[in-house]
């Protein structure tokens, strides 16, 4: 670094960024030094707003800046299906294949032991809650549970746990199904994933 | 996105960096959005203090945040020779090597007609500037003036330039030495450097 304090300080804040390393930072800070148009005072008021404006919709914790989130809002959608996701990104997915209609949770993670994460740190007791309500009449009566999440170790682990607590309150529980993508080549599909295609066929 | 107009907005500011795309801009929002410790704040006051503090020495071009910068500054300095370098950053790998110990000019950039990048867009007015304020003894006088450019088209366009403007002042005139990387194997090296490598052999 050129041992300018303010540079460096960049460079230092930049580098905290996930994917954003030590050189990459110092690419970015230098840009941001040469760009025109108030791109930093932009992009500085930007991130004082996002902070300010958007929060957890309290109903599913999707990220929102009204009360309710745009999908719990939504007087078209059912009430009676709840697909949990790990990430509000991951409502985008499932959304721009129209293939969903009812209402999130966002769980913000997945059971992680390695990382320290377990269920108390996910809003998975709030999903428990929104199922209890229902069951007791507090709230819209909630029939099926979908688990759309990452299909790896960490959703495998927070399914399993999900499943054990969700059982026994009458609800159709499902997860996605995993296989082989549409449109790929049979050749180039890993083992794991052929062996749960095979294992969850289809019968035609 | 999420139809958060202040989660997008940060989202469109992020992807205007360099080497970021929309999918990475929208990873970064999610991350400065759950990030903890002020992170926000911090990085919003780290953008407007390096565009309060830091600006271009007036002597060399290079970034700084005093009123020259350290290298112009420093009086165990020779001013008789000048590293001229595309960008700040430049410097650093230089004077990392500390085979170097005199003063520095920052072009800017590189003469680029494909990108509308010509000589009057860089510092090159200010370099033949300093060279003729010494000959006329209105500043140091330079003896010797090393070009470490870039190793590619618009390196090579503006060491043309250069070379074309600075000559008949009485200068050393040099441009740092292409060829095979300390350390490398010879099989791996392309045709070009070879050829350069070849072709600026050192004898013995």
């Amino acid at each position: 670094m050129l041992h300018i304090s303010a540079l460096e300080k960049l460079t230092h804040e930049l580098s905290r960024l996930p994917g954003i390393g030590p050189k990459t930072a110092q690419r970015l800070a230098y840009f941001i030094l040469r760009a025109e148009n108030q791109y930093p005072e932009r992009l500085s008021e930007a991130l004082l707003r996002v902070k300010a404006e958007v929060h957890d919709c309290p109903q599913c914790f999707n990220y929102t800046d009204t009360e309710l989130c745009r999908y719990c809002d939504d007087i078209h959608r059912s009430d009676e299906s709840i697909c949990v996701v790990e990430e509000p990104a991951d409502i985008m997915r499932i959304e721009s294949s129209g293939a969903f209609r009812g209402r999130y949770h966002v769980l913000h993670g997945s059971i992680s032991p390695l990382e320290g994460i377990g269920p108390k740190e996910l809003r998975i007791q709030e999903l428990i809650d929104r199922i209890d309500d229902g069951l007791e009449g507090r709230g819209p009566v909630i029939k099926e549970v979908i688990l759309a999440l990452d299909a790896d170790l960490e959703g495998d682990t927070t399914i399993l746990y999900l499943a054990k607590h969700l059982q026994g309150k009458g609800l159709k529980l499902s997860r996605i199904a995993h296989g082989v993508p549409i449109g790929s080549d049979i050749d180039f599909i890993d083992d794991r994933t052929m062996g749960r295609a095979l294992q969850n066929r289809v019968e035609l």
